[in-house]
């Protein structure tokens, strides 16, 4: 059984609440937020305790599940990893890249697990793609086409404390990416312009882009991100290779058809994007508890979170000067 | 809050222990079970007294949720109706229908509310074809096509005990049938074999069948059940009218695709049935549930529960002479 | 190089004029029809020559392709039989099975190849199935699914003179399924009823049916078919046997797709029967035209004609008598 | 009635004489090419006669067919022009963009008919997806992703004098875009690289590539193409706008589909580009034909040519240099 704390009592901490509570092998022991009120009322809810964040790394503990707001999120890190306890942390470590780096460093002198909130790796069609790469069913990957589009444009307020499209959205295509093709990009070049709403490009983001990247496989990457569709949250991954292809298609919400005249109208895809990758979060919380109960997995560490965001950041630039940028590895 | 008791501590009251725990308007306090120490373990898992069956309807509880074998199902009806409690009751009340017929003249004279587990009726793409029919957008419905395929031929012993196919596996699409189309079937002609194992033959039940019906309204009906596939659960419900054709489709269970040569290979269906149906179990009790705190709700209720029943001695009669069968109502 | 006549420039022969010019080893040397204008004006389409149909038998013609009314086939086939010329006919010989066991018994005295006209065969999904079954991908079959909805409902003059929905409309799926099964029926049951159109019923027939059959085998199949649909024409073929199932789904006539709030809207089916099969036209004359160069081939011939035929009227005596009748082949 | 001549007797001559011979209003009376039996040949099987090259444009015909080698368009285009033909030529004109301009200017001055074989407008789904736009049923386009993969590399002499794929293959998609979106491109960036056949890089060309664009309007464009698939002719169209999402899906060559484990196994693609192409030829000379009979009709004529010659141009200097490239159109 692993005690865990949650720190984060919002909307994605009640979501990890859930999940942490039925988790058979966990137990969710505490519950905290710069809202105390918030973290009782979501305490209580499971029959955990409320405590102050500072009195979080104290506790008897085994693991903290940092579900607050961005800019904390490096410093619970390095606390958790000073206590001593296994982190799973939603992303992004930090927005600023070396911030999120001395996070890092204090989690490897700590030898202390860390998970990154990366979860679309745990959808079920998606991490079987993953399979289908690793078997070799596709040969040699030279060609991969990602979309990720959201089905509203959130609020200005969190497009600009987001650190932009490519930080907040993309990057999780930039993991998946990596993780899936096993590779990392050696040039990226990213147009985008704020279609939806004005407002956006005022505040110096966008909300509709095409990255392309090369790998150092020589593998070609195309991912598109948009921040409103109408209709519904659509993501799809494609991997072609020499010898097949592979596709983790688009879904359906349901599966209803109905033919009338000449058409065949049927249900449209999931309404958001929470609809369409809730299990992934179970997923990614069990994934990260058997490691800790001593099982080998594979997850989004430390490495994918820093590799992911030096992705973004050259693809900001990119979007930024409109030019393509290198990438180097070493 | 609703107080729940659990009767039944098996492979089925298992699945309800999770949904009762998990439903924020149930409280599961009390669970049962002829095998003491099956109800404890369970019990023990939600943090529920186990209790012995005969004290269930004298505890302080709103409802009872009989998962127990079949056989008993009855007499447990019968008492909680009596203690006026609302009863949720696994599917047959009994196989012997005038048996089923005194347990709900019990029920009916203690005026309690009684649901019967149709689950299928909560599948949300077969709730969706409902809201089709309900909204004309088929006009008159003419024809019916159901596929109820299991992936594996259950024991002998569930076989033996199961009534028959019709009473067993097909009933469910007889509820659903006369619930999707609001009508009754006059006729029924049912032609089965046993195809995958002949000791099921020997048991005189058949594995394999084709149930045609003719409703009141003249619809035409096709049913078609198998006991296993090899290709996992397969269901599939269409509906025909006079201006449009509806289809709940089958459902892959994942949504992986690969391109190779000349094919496309992709995820097939549900490995079973369970993983097929499971969100329903949850859906049907929130439904009776919502019905207990007072909400108008549509559910199987007693008179769903001896229509189907009264399909299924038509359907087996008609199996066991090769002849249609008439039905009446009055 | 095969020298044809065509006997008939209605609709249905004109289709076949199209696909006798357009072949590379057939020659369309004559066309023939009771209308000696109508057949004049096809002729001069495809330089043939147009004469008197008494006239086609003497000739210096390979085959006759006969496309005439239904009430003129079995002389037609007689005389082309005597006349000693290979025969392609539509279906059926005559709507009276014994008229067209003389038919049958004059072309097996002449030793001339016979066709007939059930061109489903031909499609390249059905044809697809059959090759699946051949090579035992799906082990024994023990279940077989046929859609077959027409788009609408034939003028009343064409009801009245087609021997009814079973020998019109179902034969193609009874020849269907006895070739793709290389099985017989050993008992049918319909249901049926005038559900489109009052007057069809007053005529004796009914729009819409469902036939049921048990096959030597074992298997059990179902058949629906409709007169109208109002979403285009519908046909689906299912073969459920014990080490898979295969489908030959049902065919958009194009593949468009919108995503608009929460529906996807496809193109939905063909919008009539001859946009779905028509490529099956040529594919039959063409293998019709293989067999007379000597190439060994596989087409419904005058067993595969008489089989449907009396499958036809079996189901159309159940149909009338509501019960089901036995079949017995020596 | 049209008179036709074709120049070319090679593949592509072949199947447009195929086209030629069968449409109603169009007469094929003269068949040329460089080698005089080839045209001898075809000719013969439609009955038409064999000329040299240099006698067509003397000839009593109303419009030429230009099917012959690449190198030789410019100079037959302008030969036709100055005779007063009207012209269908195979794309491109000429390799060289500024030879392509003077043909083009000899075309104006004569004033006759010029059609360019972009024949992938005339696609039955990708042609109502042009209606859908026209309809206004996306709102402002603001995303377009194509996808064109063929099947099998085309062998080196073939590439060789290709123009490269900018020209060659992706610039049937460039065209395309300008057709559906009734917009041009500003900006283009070319990712690609010779990942099936080492050879094609060492000729200076690639046989994967991803190109970016950005349009006038300000809608994002990404466009992929690969020289082989291994799993037949891909071919995919999506338009993402303000209001709704319309693709132009891959199309599978068949509609089988075999369930067998937890696997569907359906028909994949189209074996290659002919197979899933070959229909747009004959729309593509029907509408040409259409428009010399006066009717007025939308197709790609010498302003679409040098459009899309221009962009391939434009996406050629973007990949030689790694750099993204502006085009300004006056």
């Amino acid at each position: 059984m692993q005690r865990f704390a949650l720190i984060g009592a919002g909307f994605i901490g009640s979501l990890h609440a859930r999940n942490l509570f039925r988790h058979p092998k966990v137990s969710l022991d505490v519950v905290a937020d710069i809202d105390l009120a918030k973290a009782q009322a979501l305490a209580a809810e499971y029959g955990a305790n409320a405590i102050a964040i500072e009195d979080v790394f104290t506790t008897d503990i085994d693991a903290v599940l940092i579900a607050s707001s961005t800019p904390t999120h490096a410093d619970f890190v390095e606390q958790a990893a000073r206590a001593g306890k296994a982190i799973y942390c939603e992303k992004p470590i930090d927005l600023d890249t070396r911030r999120a780096e001395q996070a890092v460093a204090a989690v490897r002198e700590a030898g202390v697990p860390l998970m990154i909130g990366f979860n679309r790796r745990f959808d079920a069609s998606h991490a079987s793609l993953k399979k289908v790469v690793v078997r070799g069913e596709l040969g040699k990957i030279e060609l991969v086409q990602m979309t990720c589009r959201s089905q509203e444009t959130p609020p200005m307020a969190y497009i600009e404390a987001s650190g932009g499209q490519m930080r907040d959205q993309t990057i999780h295509f930039f993991d998946l990416l990596c993780w899936l093709t096993e590779d990392l990009p050696v040039e990226v070049h990213v147009m985008g312009d704020a279609l939806s709403d004005p407002r956006i490009g005022e505040a110096g983001d966008v909300d509709t882009s095409i990255a392309t990247l090369r790998m150092a496989s020589g593998a070609l990457v195309q991912i598109d991100c948009t921040r409103r569709t109408g209709y519904g949250y659509d993501e799809r991954v494609e991997l072609f290779g020499a010898e097949g292809m592979a596709e983790s298609r688009r879904q359906p919400h349901r599966h209803l058809s109905i033919y009338k005249g000449s058409e065949q109208i049927s249900d449209g895809l999931h309404a958001d994007w929470l609809k369409r990758i809730e299990p992934t979060f179970y997923e990614a919380l069990d994934t990260f508890v058997r490691g800790l109960e001593g099982e080998q997995v594979d997850y989004p560490n430390a490495d994918a979170a820093l590799r992911a965001q030096r992705i973004a950041d050259a693809a900001t630039k990119s979007l930024q000067t409109c030019m393509p940028v290198t990438l180097t590895w070493d």
